[in-house]
């Protein structure tokens, strides 16, 4: 098998359809619906304005049609593409959910696999602040669906981060600032603090760290970041999203966090991680935010005005180690809750009439095929871990 | 998009993640396992014993490590170096399902596409008449659970049928024989008589195609086929099957068809092709065999014994295709079964709180997000087809 590849046997296969299932079916409890699109695409739709990184892991080649190909290395350029063609027969706003596969040549010694899969959930065409707490919600539902116990989101916004920067005169340099502040959890408080006074000057830096302080509530991280950057629309948004949260009894699920950058250039608004309670240290589990142009990720934009939306993404290999570190995997390699033994071969038919009768009702059933000791075929049935047993 | 590519809109995804639901789910109540494996493999894997034609399709191409990589142009390649690489770890026997896409680039003038879905089940290391009487209730189940009315499977047995060529001495030419049968649905009876004439000589074409005529019923063909082939353990277990088929009270699902010839080279005992009552002329919807020997598909053989087993592949665009011509498929854009309409935009809170209550009851719930007219919320929802509506 490829470097970097692997397969799913059936205890692994089991774990990740059972998450799935569940994330699933909580995006569809809040009426997103499912799309595909292909694997492949054209290289220059999905190369358009990614950077470096991308060009040197994409998987890319010509068909056997001399056509520039390459395998999707997210599913956000694709659904930019996708949005492009189809918005006229799509009403908005439009809430989709894809689970898929992607494929990246990392380096596989930071014990990555180059195929991996995204679940990506967005609501573009509404620039509503409800918007922006529905997305907050899903992610709260689905993730304490997995049964991974207490999750925490951090929220913050771009836009009255950026007043700040504005405000204090540093704003030309928000790109250097996000990308430092993104490594935060990564570099620690110290180094974080020198990178921020050489990039700026002491003072401004001093400035900024305190304005990324996580206070005491919700309430008062707010309080003291709007006194930094003043009264604005983008701080009425967050204490509006706040009331969402006591209404919905949710507030116990949120932190707002001014620190949470998310490095990527295109978000707008707001932006949040979100954290498993009993193990914060593998760091976010699902991420995203608010960005104003979606379909202006695609290189050919067409005609039309801009698609705002919202959106995030769950990372599916990073919970299932978390699960399994956690001890919260139940190992089995099937979905059989009774086994009919075998004592005769000519005995096939009935067992299978037998097992019928118990399948009509949804119960998963298997029948053993070849006479043997019984003794053989329990033990069997108990190294796959039956649900039943 | 890529030419022989499609996206999958809300509509269609639904149809068909919901047929696949059923179609997992029926595998499932049979203890069928998934598994999965990755997109990739190295060419020379997938292109072991594969011929020209599968060489002209497959997507190859040196990846950035320069390792000549392939797309997988089918699930039973990849699944036979599985089972090669994972054999110590699996009980036997073992029975998978894997539901995934795969990649020919194929002439798209056929109304073809380049990428599709496949949903294959196997059963690998037992070759008991248990297990094939098995994989045909899995099908005559699994396609009975997707509403597209009545089907029926036919079933020949390869072993049976080069007893018969060996008899009348042609079975040195038993591959050539196999491909003009193959045809017999495409060209016609008069094209085939020729074909085999031409081939075999008059008399010993009028004695095959006497053997491939279809009589009165299951017993009457088997008589006449054990007639022709002498009495033999094929045919002993195909009388065993027909049994099971009596005991389970499934035998109106099933004929006996010794045209059925399914030209792999591979398959070495039962075969077998399914058809809607309805829409015969669509073709097979799920099809497969015996085989002696899985892993001889790959390229490197490891030293064990053969595994012998038995499989089937539903494909599923053709179902899709079926049940619209039929008119079962119902079009929605959604799973909702309520939406709660949005007055003002600062009930944000409260109308998801609402909708929580309704969600913790497994009833799929959207909000509206923007204020607007009553009756364009009204109307998106109808155009959406909401499930409750």
């Amino acid at each position: 098998m490829l470097k970097g590849f692997r397969d799913f046997l059936p205890p692994l296969e089991i774990t990740r359809l059972g998450l799935l299932e569940k994330i699933e079916n909580s995006f569809r409890l809040f009426g997103f619906a499912p799309i595909d699109t292909p694997a492949l695409e054209y290289a220059e739709i999905l190369l358009g304005k990614g950077g470096g990184e991308t060009e040197k892991q994409i998987y890319r080649f010509k068909d056997n049609g001399g056509r520039d190909v390459a395998l999707r290395f997210d599913l956000t350029v694709p659904f930019a593409r996708f949005m492009a063609e189809h918005r006229d027969a799509l009403a908005l706003p439009f809430k989709r959910y894809h689970i898929a596969k992607v494929w990246r040549g990392e380096n596989t010694q930071r014990g990555r696999y180059r195929e991996f899969m995204q679940c990506d959930f967005d609501i573009v065409g509404s620039d509503s602040v409800a918007s922006d707490f529905e997305i907050l919600l899903v992610m709260k539902d689905t993730l304490m669906s997995l049964g991974a116990g207490n999750i925490i989101i951090r929220v913050n916004h771009r836009g009255l981060f950026n007043r700040f920067l504005d405000r204090i005169g540093i704003a030309e340099k928000s790109a250097e600032i996000l990308r430092v502040i993104d490594k935060v959890s990564k570099i620690g408080a110290e180094k974080t603090s020198e990178e921020l006074s050489a990039l700026l000057g002491n003072g401004k830096a001093v400035q900024l760290l305190d304005f990324i302080t996580l206070r005491e509530n919700f309430d008062e991280t707010l309080k003291a970041m709007t006194e930094a950057s003043g009264p604005c629309p983008e701080a009425e948004r967050l204490s509006l999203i706040r009331r969402f949260m006591i209404e919905t009894g949710t507030e116990s699920f949120f932190a707002l966090d001014p620190s949470i950058a998310r490095g990527l250039d295109y978000y707008t608004g707001l932006v949040f991680e979100s954290f498993l309670a009993e193990m914060p240290g593998i760091g976010s589990v699902c991420s995203g935010g608010r960005y104003d142009n979606l379909v202006g990720l695609y290189t050919k934009p067409n005609a039309g005005q801009n698609l705002s939306g919202i959106g995030a993404s769950i990372g599916i290999d990073r919970l299932i180690a978390a699960l399994e570190a956690l001890g919260k995997l139940r190992e089995r390699s099937t979905y059989s809750k009774a086994v009919i033994a075998c004592v005769k071969n000519e005995d096939g038919g009935r067992s299978q009439a037998l097992a019928e009768t118990l399948r009509k009702e949804n119960i998963p059933c298997e029948v053993s095929f070849d006479e043997g000791k019984l003794t053989k075929q329990f033990i069997n049935a108990e190294k796959k871990a039956y649900a039943g047993s």
